[in-house]
């Protein structure tokens, strides 16, 4: 029996914009195997949803009809099925699963629902099955949860509940700017420098206005002086990174932080908080979003017990 | 004859990364026709510049050499012939033109230099010769000119020189932001809100570093309140127009201001402005380039003779 026949209790899947990761479990939370493929949620269209999952799972799948949660961009508006928005405050894992109607008689698939704020305006989908497994990892905790990406979020937990979050654009904006404005012939595509890093996240929480400007220094540093590329791409990062530590500064003052996401990223963000005397536990963030799906697994069982 | 056989006296270049401007003018600075092409700096290797120029300026061109004055990024490293930038406090109209080698006797090219600041590190090609312009058009000026853009430019003039200058990425960040991130299913590719811009600028002025959040807020709007395209693409402005009025308020407070631009987006900075209580007069970008390169002229000739 090799791993892609295994048959699986049930089916953990993160599905994303652009990439769909699936695990086969058993019920006691071992993980059997796991696939992955490009069918994102940003390439399909409602009625191919179905026929992507089955490309990954269907080896795992057995003779009767196999409980699949699925996190993530799966359950938006242009996504398989609509999961409405819980509301803040609210459950860190909201109950309330969409469940997409399929042909395949094995599949029985539980779409989480992403949380929504009104006032300030802010979505997620995919962090709160993050948090959660933080949560079940660290069960009682209480804090402020980083977790940085193309669109970093900051959430405030209290008592098993998220209570208010505020998501920023600074993956998106070190992306484009890296990639497709005049900053492209200054930042090297890898590469870093720590201390150019840390002291242009000073410097821009001190002056936060000042970022705009900054921005086009790199340019006029390397043309004039010679700016290395590695160390124009930490300073980039840390400028925008330290931009957003600005304005988040309500969050991470005085509290206790947990960042979860890709592994450098993280390492990236504790180095900055940990440089306005923040101390930050790092957590995986492929783990969290497993155990989180594997919560909500069990959440699910209990009700249906 | 029509208008492509004039011959000039000499004739204005505006040679920028995507486009190359030309007009046929008479000594005492009269425009005969005008021609561009999209044969810009970004496009071109060094051996293209002269047969771009020609296949726009050769109807123009009569029995003896005729001097061309070219301003912009035709001056640049990657350019036609690198013009060596003059360095700040510096005559706003740096005399040392660089001198290509052509192969038709009847071009006599200079390319006007840049100029560049040492601390902090920035540069310019292009606005130099629109402050000229300016300067032409009203002798003995001193003040702030802002050349917006997609590198928005803040320059102090005082006596004849430009004494500092800052680039601010605005325009580039509009663009990217609009066109290549999340921003641009929300975003409308045209229309205003003039009351939400101002709105905006406010804001961010007030609290800038607010700004990566805001710019995320936009999409969530938009997903969860309707928020209507035009006044998302206004809002957007206002947050960056603002974030920049924000870090170039050293240079603009208690200053008059002239605004140097396309005529939209100058009525755009000049109504932000405005709301700031600092009246602003509003030059029209074109114009001034052709002014400055006709001062530009007039020097060389002073010179010459």
């Amino acid at each position: 029996m090799n791993t892609h026949s295994k048959t699986a209790d049930w089916i953990a899947v993160d599905w994303g914009t652009s990439r769909l990761r699936a695990w086969a479990m058993t019920n006691s939370g071992a993980e059997l195997t796991s696939g992955a493929s490009e069918k994102g949620m940003g390439v399909l269209a409602p009625e191919h949803f179905e026929g992507a999952l089955l490309d990954v799972v269907s080896p795992w799948l057995g003779g009767g009809a196999t409980d699949v949660i699925a996190c993530g961009m799966v359950g938006s508006r242009q996504g398989w099925i609509e999961a409405p928005y819980a509301v803040v405050p609210c459950a860190v894992l909201p109950t309330g699963y969409a469940i997409p109607k399929t042909n395949n008689a094995l599949l029985r698939v539980h779409v989480i629902p992403g949380i929504r704020q009104d006032a300030p305006a802010d979505v997620m989908r995919g962090e709160e099955t993050q948090i959660a497994g933080f949560l079940a990892l660290n069960p009682g905790w209480d804090g402020i949860v980083c977790l940085p990406g193309t669109h970093t979020k900051w959430a405030q937990v209290s008592a098993g509940e998220l209570v208010s979050f505020q998501t920023f654009m600074t993956g998106e904006l070190f992306a484009t700017l890296s990639d497709a404005s005049v900053l492209k012939h200054t930042v090297a595509p890898t590469g870093w420098d720590e201390a150019a890093f840390v002291e242009a996240v000073s410097d821009v929480m001190a002056k936060p206005e000042k970022l705009a400007a900054r921005l086009f220094s790199l340019r006029a540093e390397n043309l004039l002086h010679g700016l290395e590329g590695d160390t124009a791409r930490a300073r980039l990062s840390g400028l925008l990174i330290g931009a957003e530590l600005a304005a988040a500064r309500p969050y991470w003052l005085g509290q206790q932080v947990a960042v979860i996401g890709a592994s450098t990223l993280s390492q990236i963000y504790g180095a900055a908080l940990s440089a306005q005397g923040v101390p930050a536990t790092i957590a995986d963030g492929p783990r969290m979003t497993l155990t989180g799906l594997t919560a909500a697994y069990k959440a699910l069982r209990a009700r249906d017990a």
